[in-house]
């Protein structure tokens, strides 16, 4: 690595690092109630420091979202986008989705994508293009499973948005540390989902 | 119905109608960015009108939060209750569950419930030990499913909380006027959540 890549590097670094503690400050306390100056204290920074990083505090929630959609798309899509299997391809994604939002790094600036309708304008459409891209791809792959006779029958949107509610609400709730394990947690929700909960012949 | 019961029946309605008002706003700006001013024009009330129901916003949060619970508890467990059979009983859960948090006239008012974690100290707890007697009525409702060998061994609050992420979920995407009729919506949800996505034998 050369000198260059080691500092543009260590910039990215600082950079997501004030994404991540914004963001937590901003789960915590609501948008409107966090002030530039609470995070920059929370960065260890000057409110001008701050300022240097990012302009405005809409532009602070835009950049969040932005990078809870890079990891998004890092950690997960990325990575399951050529199981060739279907079916194997949502467990996959299931299991990658759930780690990414119970993981304490990437906890907080994934909730914030799925709490906040802030952002307006362009801003918004942006990042709702972003998702709807996921949305897409869980429908497609569950129109693939239903046409190859892999799984029952069902709506594929139904399906999608099930599918995100079940993994998504579990920020609602899920504590690392209470009585249910993280490896425990997701294949019990894949378990779930996939078998359902009737008894099998 | 006497007189007294007349005006009294009158001075709920209004007063609800306040609260189902102030919820779609609320719902629709956010807490913080929501005035009282705003809420008093939305209800074509003075502000001092508004203040004569209502002493505070964060009164005025607690006093959604309760009917909303009120609503629930009302619309949903008190109709299930005495269901026999556990799994039908979770059926039929889900089923008015889902037409709460779709239908018109109780939608805000039941999903600023799940959105806003603005309530502080007892407010806080009163609404929390409300919420929690739900889980508590699914998490036994699992159990006794298990138990009596209806369902395959799930844990009960994993399983608790997938159903409410599926259930819940529904104000993020669902809009009455799209592809999925409401009737479809809940055959299709109760359909996958309990007979899973994979072919029977």
């Amino acid at each position: 690595m050369c000198y260059t890549e080691q500092v543009s590097r260590a910039r990215d670094q600082r950079y997501h690092e004030i994404l991540e503690r914004a963001a937590r400050l901003i789960f915590q306390r609501g948008y409107e109630a966090t002030s530039m100056q609470d995070i920059a204290e929370s960065c260890g920074l000057t409110k001008a420091g701050l300022y240097h990083h990012i302009k405005t505090k809409e532009a602070l929630l835009l950049a969040i979202m932005h990078y809870g959609m890079d990891l998004f798309e890092d950690k997960v899509l990325a990575k399951v986008a050529d199981i060739a299997d279907p079916v194997a391809r949502l467990r996959e994604t299931m299991a990658r989705n759930i780690t990414l939002v119970t993981l304490d790094s990437s906890k907080e600036v994934t909730i914030i994508l799925h709490e906040h309708q802030t952002l307006t304008g362009t801003s918004k459409q942006e990042i709702n293009t972003r998702k709807k891209r996921y949305v897409g791809f869980l429908e497609s792959t569950f129109r693939q499973a239903v046409e190859r006779g892999l799984i029952r029958p069902v709506d594929p949107t139904l399906a999608a948005f099930s599918f995100l509610g079940v993994v998504l609400w579990t920020y609602k709730w899920y504590r690392v540390d209470g009585k249910i394990a993280p490896q425990q947690l997701s294949d019990g929700m894949i378990d779930l989902f996939f078998e359902g909960l009737m008894p099998r012949a």
